[in-house]
């Protein structure tokens, strides 16, 4: 079965004939590791959905440090929603950690499919309802004084992360420095 | 015209008639400054779109501080989105800032609405992107080196809150303590 359509499925009622209209919609697209989604500077008018491998968004701060704010595995769903939602320059750059198979949709297709199709309204309304909470719990633990215990939170909310992203970028998105977070994996494997 | 029927246009089709189904899934509530809409420990079973006044949705951290994750105004929504889908305990409280007229909706006509209403589910989609798309803007801010810059982004997106949010409420949701926001304010007036 289709990826998408699984992973719809996990929210919404839609079955394969149904769900022509969605997939043709959608563009497939391979990244090799490394390869840019979108730069800064870009107009942003894709929103991606990772079929296998690893993305990840950042930023380039004024010291000139990446500073990675998400990443998408498999199933996950990506864009600099702000500039999407404007067809507007983003300031965020989507790159491949790993090499990536991903769909993607460009941004009035979304808007009419929305408009059209109730299964996929509320399929994104979901998507964005989850991303959105998960933002929120984000916020709060940044705020959290203990830089272990967000390591720890985070360790063992996805673990699949600590597997397979990169310790540099995996200090970046908890905002520990790298040599920080090493010092708390060693102190676990003791 | 209803306040929740104007704001929905904004995003979406929607006339008298066919928000008479709507507006029928929302209780209005009043809450005096100060009163709790949730409180930690509640299964948060209902959203809130703000007719009037101000809430503010608090942690209380390890040391007992508050600390806040998000305003609402009028024609905002606000909930604590992860328990809400699951109807479960939140660890959040929702306050009035300022007496507050609100329309709420519970979770299960919630989701009833949004796989029976097109508009409702999209109108709710836009919503949602808007809050998770300003939450991913956040943690970059919360990410940058200078707290004087947080301040100066804040105050110039939204000079509304600067002027109806009490200090050490904005100064919890900045990040900063009270001391230094008012030392950030002098030096605006000077």
């Amino acid at each position: 079965m289709d990826p998408l359509l699984h992973h719809m499925n996990q929210y919404v009622t839609i079955d394969e004939s149904g769900f022509a209209d969605i997939r043709d919609s959608f563009s497939l697209l391979h990244f090799d590791k490394k390869d840019y989604l979108l730069r800064a500077g870009d107009v942003c008018s894709r929103y991606f959905f990772v079929l296998s491998g690893c993305l990840h968004m950042y930023f380039i701060d004024e010291h000139g440090v990446s500073k990675t704010v998400q990443f998408a595995l498999e199933n996950w769903w990506i864009t600099d929603l702000q500039a999407f939602r404007k067809n507007a320059e983003s300031t965020f750059f989507i790159q491949a950690v790993e090499a990536s198979h991903v769909m993607c949709i460009n941004a009035g297709r979304y808007a009419e499919l929305c408009q059209t199709n109730l299964a996929f309204a509320n399929y994104m309304r979901e998507i964005n309802e989850i991303g959105y909470g998960a933002a929120l719990k984000r916020i709060r633990l940044m705020f959290d004084d203990s830089k272990e215990e967000i390591y720890t939170r985070f360790k063992d909310s996805f673990p699949q992360f600590i597997q397979r992203v990169p310790q540099y970028l995996l200090a970046s998105f908890l905002g520990l420095t790298p040599e920080y977070l090493s010092k708390l994996r060693a102190k676990e494997v003791s």
